[in-house]
């Protein structure tokens, strides 16, 4: 009998369902738009069909499957009530009572949960990358917001009210740059790659960048990626970029350690496949700024999570983390 | 049979101990000079001595004693080694195995255990204190630095290596004020009494304030008692460094909840005597900070730990959570 488990990862526009195995390959896997009509009974069934028609695929594969539970990873999920809580950018109003409904489709599973999408990839870590074994570990994951998971004594940090392991919006720079949420200054207006973008542009006004490789992109054309590969030919401003980020990032993550004490920081997202260019400048900062008992004894390490299908690995995780306990 | 525990708060010039009871308070209590000698088995036999002249004291109050433990709060408190790590105001050098030395000396007692002040004071509030029954809060000291204690799911956090909850080392002002631990712009040289000292001899200085009540006191002299006093009668100087003091210390309190999730997050320590004074600002800065989901609801509360004793309390509480294990 091979035991699998489900993973849901809901997106602003896209909602991905996979069969995951016991060491976090996803076996099968498939896409259904998240909608906008903000029907959530009707969501609900697209979604449930969509996982039953999964399962009725792998059990095609393979007969001797025991399916352990779904793990869902959404935005403002909350994990303590099931709910997702006024998403905004989601179409569905209000709280979202989402673990009852699926439990409503799924009644035979022994494990639903929900958790946020960080938090998610925080426990996929822990279950099947980088972080097996570890029990204070934190995972900062970087795109188009700045996300992070607290893991304390092998367990997820989720507070009072479900929703703690907002690192993202730490404050890095008091009255600085506008962040999504409407407070500045925060890391994630910063260090996410729509960040990144922002101090690209900052350079190029301040030193009249003309011969920079990202001197002919628009603002709404500039992407993390681009940067990357500017670097890699040698670009001057696209090398500050990931200077200047990591400096900003280890600043954070000096922060992070200096509340929960980690043994390792994992890092996700786009920015962190510049390798070099975005560890190097972040661990300096970060030891520059720690105190003496925690400098050079904080690892600051890329997650293991396979880039395409870690959303759906992680939150199939929680299933594990469910039935511990 | 009356159950009481032991706190001992070692401090840099003096040791305090007392005898405490279930519901905290402190039966009696004694002090003996932290040694400058910096022979930590003479300080052993000494501190070992003055213990068992107050076990003997509270039998003769009241022979039907139990004592469950001692605990101990001391700077650079390691609680998983029992161990005072490189402490610098203290004469002990290196590494202290003070829990393995203490229990030579009581091999009698269920439950030694020891941990750092502001850790100790948190587990004072949940034991006995305000945080009685809450399973996520968080613990400010404000004192000559800034300690703090944060518990998560009803079990303090220590983190990987034992030093988690140092929260007064987090950045406030990139670039800002010099640090007691060597970097500029950490919450401590902000919000601590000498970080409010240096407020109001920044605003002085700005303003010439030469009528101000705190314009006669030297660097050395000024303390944050004066300025409450000045602030009760209206100077504009004092007034301002608590004005200013609040809005630091609120930043910091957000970039707290925005890790953990606090229920509540207390105050401990001489500036949090000034009740509104600090209070209001720090509350209306925090929630300025604070993503939507966090704002107005994370209540910001002062320890009913009793002033001049909380160290020994604190430190006493100790005994109870080691026991539950």
């Amino acid at each position: 009998m091979k035991k699998v488990t489900i993973g849901v990862d809901i997106g602003g526009t896209n909602t991905a369902i996979g069969v995951v195995d016991a060491e976090g390959n996803v076996m099968v896997k498939n896409n259904i738009p998240t909608p906008s009509h903000g029907d959530i009974n009707k969501y609900m069934t697209e979604l449930s069909d969509a996982i039953k028609e999964l399962i009725r695929s792998v059990n095609l594969l393979n007969a001797d499957i025991e399916i352990l539970g779904i793990g869902v990873g959404a935005p403002n999920g909350n994990y303590y009530n099931g709910t997702i809580e006024y998403a905004p950018n989601l179409s569905f109003r209000g709280v979202i009572h989402f673990v009852t409904l699926l439990k409503e489709k799924f009644p035979e599973l022994p494990a639903i949960a929900l958790t946020n999408d960080a938090n998610a990839a925080a426990i996929g870590e822990m279950i099947y990358g980088g972080a097996k074994g570890m029990k204070n570990f934190v995972m900062y994951t970087l795109g188009t917001g700045v996300g992070s998971g607290i893991v304390v004594d092998g367990n997820m940090v989720y507070g009072h009210d479900g929703f703690a392991g907002e690192c993202g919006h730490s404050m890095l720079i008091p009255g600085g740059r506008l962040c999504g949420c409407g407070t500045k200054g925060h890391l994630e207006a910063y260090c996410s790659a729509p960040g990144m973008k922002r101090t690209a542009f900052e350079i190029m006004a301040r030193d009249n960048a003309s011969t920079s490789l990202l001197a002919d992109k628009s603002f709404n054309e500039l992407d993390s990626k681009m940067i990357f590969d500017a670097a890699e030919k040698g670009d001057k401003v696209a090398l500050e970029v990931f200077e200047q980020t990591g400096k900003w990032l280890g600043q954070g993550l000096a922060d992070t350690v200096h509340h929960t004490s980690p043994e390792a920081i994992f890092l996700f997202g786009g920015p962190t496949a510049a390798g070099d260019y975005i560890f190097k400048p972040t661990i300096g900062s970060m030891n520059e700024y720690l105190l003496p008992i925690f400098k050079n004894k904080i690892k600051v390490l890329p997650s293991q999570l396979k880039a395409g299908d870690a959303a759906i690995v992680g939150a199939s995780a929680l299933v594990y983390k469910e039935l511990e306990k």
